[in-house]
């Protein structure tokens, strides 16, 4: 979406509001509700998506007055950032929008968990992403791989950076993709094996890109995979430990999350599969003595994802029943036991030519 | 240190050992003690340095003969990787060694906790770092400027990668620094600032280097950091939240941390200094409304910090006092209550050109 497009949205937002203040009528704004049971699971897609209930937001309402005028301040000052071409972190949204109203001793945010709710209804409101109102979330990740990438008038060609990689930044929206040589893109859990594939020329030897995502993926990851999935058609293919909380990484990648519902499709990859670890993998390549007794932490999280709907494909049930069964998990470093280049010259190779890969 | 050097270390240990067991004497090691009654406050170079105690790991006492087994078994697989030019992540190396051992119901280890501590014995009787025995901790942290790195034959000019940055790898032993035209380094404890100023254009403005902690800096900054400082003698100024949890971040730095103070030399930076955010600054920029409160874990960190012996300056006894006084603590975000521009163009600018910098 354009910046000027972003503009007219929320200059229509105060129009509306300032038109029905002249028609003496209640000040209200329609916001998209974003609990649970407004959630829905698009099958077709494989992405999760927010349903259509809203509620009201009224100013005349004692209940509602200060987050109606909160939101408007959110608003306006979104409006002020995207026509100076200027991007701020949620933080410095709250810090500058915090102050004493005249006359009065209340302010206008008392804590940054005030605005940060504020900012989603006013995504879901518009139906635009927090980036394309130039606010930023935390950052995390890098990339390195075949691919030029333009960013602010920079070339940069990810493929000669070393061992190092690009740090991924929290807005990707400014990426021009110039040349992408890589034949697909490996998104890896933790910043440890994405350093032993650029250890063991990876990249090179298979002509991908990789993705570390040091964990649950920063929205900027998400956004990266994304616009390389849809803009350049890049099969995406997922490796993260084998235990519930990878199988939710990927879950996430793909699917969008539960809290960002209303971003799913510009956040989510339904394309994207998944490498490992899984559950067979400990009987295929004999890796018993190196797996984790399951805590009961982990077996709480198992019985929740068999609950998602899209956790229902046949095959993540048989991974996630297997995982209860064995009360194991495993860790991508796991492989480091049968040696080093392992994971590099044969794990990964075997299973990606061969297809041996989950939906 | 050299690899050759490193090797010629590991087999030294190993050797004295046989020598031992020859001469039927019994094998036994020193290991450098690390608790806190080991470690100094050295005055004059100020870093945290590890004293001269040790204690003794004898093969034949039942007490120590496992850990003694793990750690030749370390010892040995670091020669390994060394002579192999291979790096390894620590928790690699424990899945690396961990195995039963033959005719025995016995695994070498059954936890990365026993192995990591051995890690740290070795690079203590060594006297080498855990980069140079080819171990790699986590990874953090960006850097953006107008410095040109040689890592791993590609040659990287820092300025030129656009608002992204190079990502900082756990092990910066192999960067080469080719053209290093910036005339400081401001470090940064949170990407959000770092971001701040990529977009206020600040490196360019200043002829600066931009480097992000992300909260406690990795060894891998650390060392860079380090490096930076001795090779290239560039002056390093330091930028935290005003808050006892951002000045400790500031003398790991700085003098070095505890748990590595073995390592000081080479990871801490004496020559750091520490432009915010600072009590004074709440009074001097009218800062007071965008302050938050102390909490009981806040204060209790402030009176710590007042007993170490490097934080006894007195310009940091009078901003702990101060910070005690007032009951608040100050983050970098806070500036952007003024505007977004003003730490780009105002704050940073003034304070380091005046010299208003704590030691």
């Amino acid at each position: 979406m354009t910046d000027k497009k972003v503009i007219a949205k929320l200059t229509d937002l105060g129009e509306n509001i300032a038109a029905l203040i002249e028609k003496n009528k209640v000040p209200k704004i329609q916001v998209p509700q974003r609990g649970l049971s407004n959630i829905k699971f698009d099958k077709k897609t494989n992405l999760l998506r927010m349903g259509s209930k809203t509620s009201t937001r009224n100013f005349m309402n004692v209940a509602h007055s200060k987050k109606f005028m909160q939101t408007l301040l959110i608003a306006s000052k979104c409006q002020e950032l995207v026509a100076n071409g200027k991007t701020a972190s949620i933080r410095e949204l709250y810090y500058q929008l915090k102050h004493t109203i005249a006359g009065t001793k209340e302010n206008t945010f008392d804590d940054q968990s005030e605005s940060d709710p504020l900012i989603v209804d006013l995504e879901t409101m518009l139906s635009v992403l927090r980036e394309e109102l130039h606010l930023k979330a935390d950052d995390k990740g890098k990339l390195i791989g075949n691919i030029t990438i333009e960013d602010t008038g920079d070339v940069i060609d990810c493929s000669k950076l070393g061992r190092s990689g690009l740090a991924i930044p929290s807005i990707v929206e400014h990426y021009k993709f110039r040349e992408v040589k890589a034949d697909y893109a490996l998104v890896i859990e933790t910043g440890a094996m994405f350093d032993r594939l650029v250890e063991e020329k990876y990249p090179q030897k298979n002509n991908c890109l990789m993705i570390a995502t040091s964990g649950q993926a920063a929205r900027g990851i998400r956004r990266l995979v994304n616009r390389l999935a849809t803009e350049v058609k890049m099969p995406v293919i997922m490796f993260t430990d084998g235990d519930p909380w990878g199988y939710y990484i990927y879950s996430v990648m793909k699917a969008g999350s539960m809290a960002l519902a209303h971003e799913s499709e510009r956040l989510g990859t339904p394309s994207c599969k998944f490498v490992g670890m899984t559950m067979s993998d400990v009987d295929e390549y004999g890796l018993e003595k190196v797996t984790e007794g399951l805590k009961d932490v982990d077996k709480k999280r198992i019985s929740e994802l068999l609950q998602y709907p899209w956790f229902q494909k046949k095959e993540w049930r048989h991974q996630l029943r297997l995982m209860e069964e064995k009360g194991v998990r495993i860790e991508q470093q796991a492989l480091a036991s049968k040696s080093l280049e392992f994971v590099a010259e044969e794990y990964l190779p075997e299973k990606i030519s061969s297809g041996n890969l989950l939906p």
